[in-house]
């Protein structure tokens, strides 16, 4: 028997888990926005910033309700907190809290990074359920090097925690530096690389190490070459929905056993109320069926295109 | 007569007339870490985490009653203080108004990024007096590309705010992806050359844009290489003091009038008390006078060795 408390377990490990035991590997955004919120559960004018803050928190809890039993992992956007100031950082922390407390892992989008010893400070402050925000994983971003890598990597390795470093990015500026050539490669494929060498030297029982990558579902070949050179390296993918992404376009980020990709969807789900096939079908009131139908679906068009339907 | 509030002049003019006025360009780092406060100022233990952010929101209010009549301008770790979690927040509000308050610029260094609906958020949030941080200028990191630092752009130049984006960082591997030669160059001049056409397109009266650039004073040769490439962005420039670099390293940093760049020294400074030279002389009681000693003894380093002199 494993002595390990379920917490210090490899982040990788249980979210290969949760995804087998969902029979999905969709990861449900969290970004709350003022002007998308449903009818009722914004705040009556004027309202102050704490007033936001409470409604994000109440919307993000009621969003988590209806996916904890469907899906593996939510994704909080650290950005739409953080614009409300410090009352909004308060509601990020009680919604992390709660998705944990309803089974699903977290994954903090912060794309965060410093020099090492700062580096240190942001892992530290987010990794692990006795951290000062509690998430089980978390975004980083790349340009600063090795050195402001490994502290993420050592802290998560050490808490059972992961990391998704940005290697190739979803937006459609995303190839202006990414995309330049150096020594016969993308700086893309560069930091990939080096991520997978990362997860190699942390690798844990599913066969994936402690550092995942970023990786767009907007640039489907990239993602199917990338699949092959990081095979050690999970995939946090977004760009599925909103963005453009498809099931097709993602086939390529999982490896032959449907495992290694979790895939994001924010506004495509947690506002699916506002979509035209879905407004009708359920009207605002009923937006949390919205949600529920929205997540059914994309679990459904995942399972008919991508190898995940295997489980 | 100029019509514009304060708060709605373009940064770098404002930043221009604080150096000027200051005769000195030092932006004093604010990185408050629990194992190096003064013994008076740490928390009794066991202390909890909103007990640490109140003594660091104490610290750093006492380190600015030193600073705020010698130096032009302060720049918060978010990371030290995001620590602590949502406490740690409010408390590095705390130390952003106060900061105001005694009539500094304040530079909030967070390196953020995003896509670009998220950036806007980031942006939004943190620029800008009546924003929830509050914050004159924060850093900005530019793996993504032009489509995540144009909202940070558009909504710092219409809130007379700054952006510093990372070109060449002061970390030891730093160089690991920014030094890769594509087309030619180097990753750090793309970026350099990008930032350089951002600035030209919001220059103010100074000859500065609203967009700036983080280059690491540990590298002299590359800082004054892009200080004649990037003639309209302002420059931070960390690694003076405790990460190795001198007023010599950073001579290249400025234009010839003597402006041009702001020089960050954040242990060296505020944990004055603890470098040798400061601690014999004042010891841990008189930490306060430990900071102004440090503060003045970079000011007359960078007077003596740049053309700041000349002011």
């Amino acid at each position: 028997m494993d002595a390990k408390t379920e917490e210090q377990r490899h982040f990788f490990d249980r979210l290969s888990a949760a995804v087998r035991r969902c029979r999905n590997p969709v990861l449900v955004g969290l970004d709350p926005r003022a002007e998308q919120l449903p009818a009722g559960l914004a705040p009556s004018v004027p309202a102050t910033r704490a007033d936001w803050a409470a409604a994000y928190a109440r919307f993000c809890t009621l969003v988590i309700d209806v996916v904890a039993p469907l899906v593996p992992a939510v994704k909080p956007q650290a950005a739409c907190f953080e614009q409300l100031g410090a009352r909004g950082m308060q509601a990020l922390a009680e919604v992390i809290a709660y998705a944990r407390r309803r089974g699903l892992l977290v994954v903090l989008d912060g794309k965060r990074n410093d020099i090492g010893s700062t580096a240190t400070a942001y892992a530290d402050g987010f990794l692990g359920p006795a951290s000062a925000w509690g998430a089980d994983a978390m975004t980083v971003s790349p340009y600063l090097g090795d050195d402001s890598l490994r502290p993420f990597v050592d802290v998560a390795q050490a808490r059972g925690c992961g990391v998704f470093v940005l290697v190739k990015t979803s937006n459609p500026g995303g190839g202006q530096f990414q995309d330049l050539v150096a020594e016969g490669l993308p700086l893309y494929r560069h930091v990939g690389r080096h991520v997978e060498r990362l997860a190699v030297e942390t690798v844990g029982h599913a066969g994936y190490g402690a550092v995942g990558a970023v990786v767009g579902a907007t640039y489907p070949e990239q993602l199917a070459e990338l699949r092959g050179e990081m095979p050690h390296a999970w995939f946090l993918v977004p760009g599925f929905g909103s963005q453009g992404g498809t099931a097709r376009d993602v086939a390529g980020a999982f490896d032959p056993a449907g495992l290694g990709a979790v895939i994001n969807n924010s506004r495509g789900i947690i506002f699916a109320h506002a979509r035209p096939e879905f407004a009708e079908r359920f009207g605002a009131a009923r937006w949390q069926e919205a949600v529920e139908a929205a997540t059914r679906e994309m679990i459904e068009q995942l399972r008919a295109s991508t190898t995940v339907a295997k489980f």
